[in-house]
C-alpha cells in the first residue's frame, strides 16, 4: 500500500484515479461465438462448452436428480446460513416495492405509474473454484419479487459436467427452476439469441470474467439490456481515532483478496491509524490463503492522510467507490455529505462482508467510478415502470388549449388536431 | 396502412416486428470527432459547428441578453401554456420521490436507501425547424427535482448562430443556466470529455438524429451513462365499437407525422372501426402540412382485426409499443394485463398529445421494443440510490456466524476474518 500524507489538492486527480489497464478488444471473438450460436443454437453451445470447459455435455439443463443430490451435499449449518441471508435480502428488497400513487395534475387529468416485472431475465453466475452462490441470492431474490416470469440461470460446468452444489441448493431454495450448464461468451450468446433449450431473455445480470463482460457489452447491440458496466471490485475505508485498526485491515483485505486488480483505499485524518492499520494488514496477510492475490491488489492501493473526515468524504465523492466504509464511532453527520458510492457501511461493526452476504443489501454494485451515474442492483433493476394517464372530458378541456399552442409552436399539426377534434365535439355538445 | 383480418397466430411474429432498416455504421465518424474534441476542445467544437451548422460562433454559451430577447419573442399565450405543462410535469415527477425507509432485517442490522441526484447531467435538444422545447421540460424538470448540481443543455444553432426562442424561454423558466450552442456528434463529445467552456457530465439525455444516437452509444465506452437506446417513435392504438374513428385517426396521424420511419399500429376487434378509421385518416391527411412524412410512415403501418380486445393486448405486449392508446370507453379491466409499454393512454379523451406535452407524464420513452426491458425517463433516471447499513454489536453477533459460513464456502477467508475478529472481541468482552 502506497501512503500519502496530506497530499496537495493538485494531486487528488491522480490519487482518485483507477489503475489503467490494457483492455484487450474481445469484440471480434464475441461476435464469432454469437454468430455460431445464432445459426447452430444448442449444438454451438455444446461445442463451445467442450472447447472451453473441457466437458461434452449430454444435457444442458440441470436435472431434478442433480438438484436433489446437491441438497444432500450441503451441510445443515450452511443451509441455515443461506436461509438467513435469503430472508434478509428478501426483506430489504421487498421494501423497495412502490405503491401506485395516482395524481390529478390538473382537474380531470389523472396520471400514475405501475411496475411490471421484466418478463424474461438471465442470471449469470461464474464458475471456478469459489462458487458464488451468494450472487444467486442477490439476483434471484429481486427477480422473484419483481414477478419476472422466466428466470434463467446459466453457470459453467466443471470438467465432470457438474455445477457446485451450493449454487444448485441456493437456486432451488429461492425457486429458480431453469438452470443451464453453460458459461462464458456462449452463455451470454444463448441468453441473447435463444436456442432450442435456452430461452432468449430481455435483460442479463451477473458478474463474470473479461469474456463475459465483453459479451454482455456486445449483447446490448442485439436488443438485450444489462445490469451495469463491470469493473474490478473496490473499497474505500474512512477511519479516525475511534476506528479499530485490525478491523480496518480485515475490511481492506476482504476486498483485496477478490483479485489482483481489486483496489482498496484507506483515508484517515490520523497518521497513527494509518500506520497501525498497515501493521495489522501485514500481520493478517500472512495467514490468508489468497495472500498472493491480496498482495498484488495492495500494490495498487493507497493509504492517505487528509486534514479532516469531511475532506475524506470529499475525496471519496470524487473517487465514487463501490463500497464505502465509514469506520468511525460517530457517523450520523457524514451521511448527507455522501454523494457518490455504491453501498455504505457505517461504524465499526458494519463490515463489508455483512453486505456481501447477509445483511440484506445487494452486493451487485457499480465499480470503476460508475457510482457517479449508476445505482447498484435493486428491485428496480428487474422492473419497468409504465406511466398511465386518463383524461376526462373536463381534463382535455382544461389542458387541451395549452397542448394546441405547444404543438403548433413545435409545428406538429397532427398533434394539435388530435386535441382540436375532441375540443370541437365537446363544445358542440355543451 | 396495410390491413390484416384475423391473421393466424403463426403470422404474429412478422406482424409484431419493426421494419428493419439499413443502419449505417457511424462509429468511425463519431470516434474521429471525439478524438479531435479530446485534443482541441473548444476549438474543435467551433470548427465542427462551422462545418456542420454553417456558422462560425464567437461564443459557445448563450448570453443573458439572448435569453432576455427570447422572452420578448414568445407570446403570452404560449408562455402560459408552457407554464401549465411545466407545473403538471413537476407535480407528476415530484410524486416519484422516494421516502427513506429503514428496515431492521435482523435485530441490530439496519438497512436503507437514500437517493442522490447525479451531479452532472447533459441534456441534448435537437435543432431543425421544429424546436423541441417540450423536451426541455421533460428532461430539465426531473433533473432539477433530482437535485442534479450541473445541468448542461446543448442544442445546435441555426445559420445565424441563434437558438429558437421557445427553447431558451423554456430552459430559463425551469432554471437551466448553462446553455450551449452546439449540436450533433460534437455536442455529445463535449459533454463526454469536457472542454474549456463545456463541463464533462456523468449522464447524457435526449433525442437526436442518427449521428447523435450513434455518438451517445459510443460515449458509453468513455464512462458516460445515457438515458436509453433510441429508435423511431411509435404508437399502438387498441379500438373497439366504443371508439371514435376520427379520434383514433388523429392519434395515429399525430405519431405518423414524426417521420417516415415512425410506425403506427391499429388493433381492433371490429372490422367496421378499422374501415371507418382508415377513411378518417385519408380525410385528415389531406390538410396536414407534414402529410408526405405521415404518408410514408403509414406505408410501414398496420391495421389488424383480432378476435377480442384481450387478444389485442396480448399482441401489444409482444410488440411492446412506446405509446399504447386504449381508445375504449371501458378500460379498467385491461390495465393489469398490460405488461410491455412505455406510456399508456386510457379512454377516448387521453390522446397521445396530452402526454407529449402537458398532462405531466414524461414523453422520453423506450421505442423499438425496448419497453420490454426499459422504463421511460422519470425522476429515477436522474438519481442514484445508495444503500446504507449500520450493524450494532448485537447485529454482527446475530448474522456474523452465517457470514462466516458463507464466506468460507465461497473460499473467501479474508471476508470471513473481518467477521471473526469482531465476534472474538465481543465474546471476550461479554
Amino acid at each position: 500500500m502506497k501512503t500519502f500524507i496530506k497530499p496537495q489538492l493538485s494531486d487528488w486527480s491522480t490519487l482518485t484515479s483507477r489503475p489503467t489497464k490494457e483492455t484487450q478488444d474481445l469484440q471480434k471473438i464475441v461476435l464469432d461465438v454469437f454468430e455460431k450460436i445464432q445459426t447452430e443454437k444448442d449444438q454451438a453451445i455444446i461445442d463451445f462448452t467442450e472447447k472451453f470447459d473441457k466437458v461434452r455435455l449430454v444435457s444442458l439443463e440441470v436435472s431434478t436428480e442433480e438438484i436433489e443430490e446437491a441438497k444432500s451435499l450441503i451441510s445443515e449449518e450452511l443451509k441455515q446460513a443461506i436461509q438467513l441471508a435469503a430472508s434478509n435480502i428478501e426483506k430489504f428488497h421487498a421494501l423497495q416495492r412502490e405503491d401506485v400513487k395516482i395524481i390529478e395534475t390538473t382537474k380531470g387529468v389523472n396520471c400514475w405509474r405501475e411496475s411490471r416485472g421484466i418478463e424474461n431475465v438471465g442470471i449469470y453466475i461464474p464458475g471456478g473454484t469459489a462458487p458464488l452462490f451468494s450472487t444467486v441470492l442477490m439476483l434471484g431474490i429481486p427477480a422473484k419479487l419483481a414477478g419476472c416470469h422466466n428466470i434463467i440461470l446459466c453457470t459453467p460446468p466443471n470438467q465432470e459436467g457438474k455445477i457446485h452444489p451450493a449454487i444448485l441448493y441456493t437456486a432451488n431454495l429461492i425457486g429458480i427452476e431453469k438452470i443451464y450448464k453453460v458459461g462464458g461468451i456462449q452463455a451470454i450468446g444463448a441468453l441473447t439469441f435463444g436456442t432450442e433449450t435456452i430461452q432468449k431473455v430481455d435483460k442479463i445480470f451477473g458478474p463474470g470474467n473479461q469474456y463475459v463482460t465483453a459479451a454482455k457489452q456486445v449483447a446490448q447491440n442485439f436488443g438485450v439490456a444489462i445490469d451495469m458496466p463491470a469493473g474490478p471490485s473496490e473499497v474505500l475505508v474512512i477511519a479516525d481515532e475511534t476506528s479499530v485498526p485490525k478491523y480496518v485491515a480485515a475490511d481492506l483485505l476482504s476486498q483485496a483478496e477478490h483479485g489482483i486488480d481489486s483496489q482498496v483505499i484507506l483515508l484517515t485524518n490520523n497518521e497513527q491509524i494509518l500506520n497501525d492499520t498497515i501493521a495489522k494488514i501485514n500481520a493478517q496477510l500472512k495467514v490468508l490463503p489468497r495472500k498472493e492475490l491480496a498482495n498484488k491488489a495492495l500494490e495498487n492501493s493507497r493509504g492517505i492522510v487528509l486534514n479532516s473526515i469531511e475532506e475524506c468524504i470529499t475525496f471519496s465523492n470524487i473517487y465514487a467507490p463501490e463500497h464505502l466504509i465509514i469506520a468511525c464511532e460517530t457517523v450520523e453527520n457524514y451521511i448527507e455529505k455522501i454523494i457518490n458510492a455504491g453501498s455504505v457501511f457505517l461504524g465499526n461493526y458494519s463490515c463489508e462482508s455483512a453486505g456481501d452476504y447477509a445483511s440484506g443489501t445487494n452486493h451487485t454494485l457499480p465499480t470503476n467510478g460508475y457510482a457517479k451515474n449508476y445505482s447498484g442492483v435493486s428491485l428496480d433493476s428487474f422492473i419497468k415502470k409504465i406511466t398511465f394517464q386518463k383524461l376526462t372530458t373536463e381534463g382535455i378541456q382544461n389542458i387541451g388549449p395549452a397542448i394546441e399552442l405547444m404543438a403548433e409552436a413545435e409545428e406538429l399539426f397532427a398533434h394539435k388536431n388530435a386535441v382540436t377534434l375532441r375540443l370541437l365535439d365537446l363544445r358542440s355538445k355543451a
